[in-house]
């Protein structure tokens, strides 16, 4: 069991806030800034070159890949951090394609986060041979699948409703369609327990500045499928992804393993945020973490729905069939989101009338929910949304 | 002018170390700890999700972008940070070679970094058009540039042997061809003066980790032609690159400016460590610069010819030749700089044979470059080389 109230301490908290955005950046551990420090003082002050080696920073992409692979259901060994999500992504898709090379349909949906889709956009024009982004409604996804499917690309919890695909029925189906599947965990690494190796996943990648915790700017992982890491054919192939990299040599010859995924130099000072992170998600049973989140949903659903007749959940109604976030539509959403803002209510607006709502178990507990209930009640009963200092849209995040 | 005295006193370095390796990885600015951890605790911590706005992490990528600009002589609002080196010349060299569709040689030279030339080729090979990489001698390069010529792709510092390419006569010769150019300024961006717009270089490429100081895993920068943006397709075309992000559109619409080079979200706690190495550089003349780095690459060379005779110069002799490191060939070079580095004079070891040594005014001056000639002759004259431990080789960096 994972005693929540002990994480819950330690993450630092501004005062009085309650923060219902960690789906989007995670908040600071308490621990991190002195690892961080650490990483800055210690190892890069003191040892300066030689850290690659004695601090270990060469290492760090692969040792903090099985720690995350840990909560994602990966097979040691196939889980490298680096550069950022986006880049991941092109990575992944640019494999899976090379894997069906017979075949041009690229399968995604509408909920897929825009710069998976812009990324998939930009390797199909490079590539230059006819692929095809297919592009359907979530609720669609299973009938598109067919003897035609190159690869399923998709993010397992849409970023705006918090659904949440079935990612084995989904892979089974693809694959025996002859496809490759590539699963965007944006939204479900360390939001719930993900099973890749039970469900077979060929291909996976995700981010580290949302539910993990690492920071603004933390890195990004990719996760291959042991079966596939030697027809893996890296098409960002840089150095550090070289089977030896300080040979120098002028011709390059991708890595053994999982680090062929590499491309540049890793973020060290980033990699050492997340290395505080995982100290406390190494301590977390992902059933419980799961619980927990189902358990707090479902409170926020029950007192908003009560309290808030405006606003209309968009989530599904299924705890199963959601991940750990909560929307609801509402016409004035921008404008009500930003005055739970100014009330410390902290969530976020997605275009065009989605108000949405992270629930991390972590640092999140059944008090702070019942306390933002209030907040967004009186935000609705009072119609303290309609004040024009929250009409005005800043540059949204 | 600029006070070196001054500069060197805003450098942390380990207690009797004579760190002669700033062009692979820059010493710790004694004030970047301060700024790191106000933006793990201020920023991060009590700002959260908020800091994208209000701790102004979403402009960092351009703003520190116009400080580097001008250490490299790039026009204001032309330079873009993010991502590692390998990234940004796979997006430079994309970009090129879709200037100029109907020509298929991009030529390079065997003194380019290698993660250069892997990256091209791994370009080549998705866009699958027939492409070829051309390998030359550097000092070959010259005569290989003719009208079948597509991008001329160059590191301007070669890494092992400092020798200097010219970058405004090679520029000229190659656009006078019809041909576009990548500049990797590697080792020039804080090494010298480089005047981008002087030279009508087309595209430019950088890292900050090394003579910019902004530590290990630091992001790279690209620049691109004011005359080249509009027509400049991103190949990784990332959500931050695209007009409105957050729109969250379906279809990808470039930046109207060097924003298009962006991809995905930027790493704060590294722009940050960066932010307060360019406090540093905010100050510093690069003409001076590059006077106090030829007195110091001249003496040492002088220094170490007159003593060691083992050592064979391979950095060119005529100072404007090369850029702020000189590098000497030995048989046992590996073992000689690993002796060295006991000693604590730290350089590093390139194959074959090459022992580099890299001067940085900002924290090196002629005291040592004294106190290091002393050690490495002491080294030479003792054959403390050739002792068994110094000839293990480890894990290279």
């Amino acid at each position: 069991m994972t005693d929540f109230a002990a994480t819950k301490a330690m993450f630092h908290m501004p005062e009085g806030m309650i923060y219902l955005d960690g789906n989007s950046l995670g908040p600071l551990p308490k621990a991190t800034a002195a690892r961080v420090a650490r990483a800055v003082t210690d190892e890069w002050g003191e040892k300066v070159i030689t850290g690659w080696n004695r601090a270990g920073w060469m290492a760090q992409p692969t040792a903090l890949g099985d720690r995350i692979g840990r909560l994602i259901g990966a097979e040691p060994g196939h889980v490298v951090l680096g550069d950022t999500l986006s880049i991941k992504v092109y990575q992944a898709l640019a494999a899976a394609i090379d894997l069906v090379p017979d075949r041009k349909v690229i399968l995604t949906d509408s909920g897929n986060f825009p710069s998976d889709i812009y990324m998939a956009e930009g390797l199909i024009k490079s590539l230059g041979r006819g692929h095809e982004l297919r592009i359907v409604a979530p609720e669609e996804v299973a009938n598109h699948i067919n003897n035609d499917l190159a690869v399923l690309m998709l993010t397992q919890v849409d970023y705006r409703t918090g659904s949440l695909h079935d990612m084995k029925g989904l892979t089974a189906k693809a694959q025996a369609a002859g496809a490759i599947t590539c699963w965007d965990l944006a939204h479900t690494a360390g939001a719930m327990a993900v099973d890749l190796q039970g469900c077979n996943a060929d291909f996976a990648t995700g981010c580290t500045y949302k539910y993990l915790n690492a920071g603004p700017g933390a890195p990004a992982f990719i996760y291959v499928a042991p079966r596939h890491i030697k027809n893996c054919q890296p098409a960002l192939s840089g150095w550090l992804g070289h089977e030896a990299p300080f040979a120098f040599d002028l011709d390059y010859r991708p890595g053994t393993g999982i680090e062929r995924m590499r491309v540049g130099t890793p973020p060290v000072l980033q990699m050492a945020a997340l290395d505080a992170s995982l100290d406390i998600w190494d301590q977390v049973d992902m059933n419980a973490l799961r619980a927990a989140s189902i358990a707090l949903t479902e409170q926020f659903i029950a007192g908003v729905e009560a309290r808030c007749p405006q606003l209309t959940l968009v989530s599904p109604r299924d705890p199963h069939g959601r991940g750990s976030q909560v929307s609801f539509a509402f016409a004035d959403g921008y404008a009500a989101m930003q005055a739970c803002i100014a009330r410390n209510v902290i969530g976020d607006f997605r275009a065009p009338d989605i108000m949405r709502f992270g629930f991390c178990p972590l640092f999140i507990d059944a008090g702070d929910v019942d306390a933002a209930v209030d907040v967004i009640a009186d935000v609705m009963d009072n119609r303290l949304w309609d004040d024009p200092v929250y009409k005005q849209v800043a540059r949204v995040t």
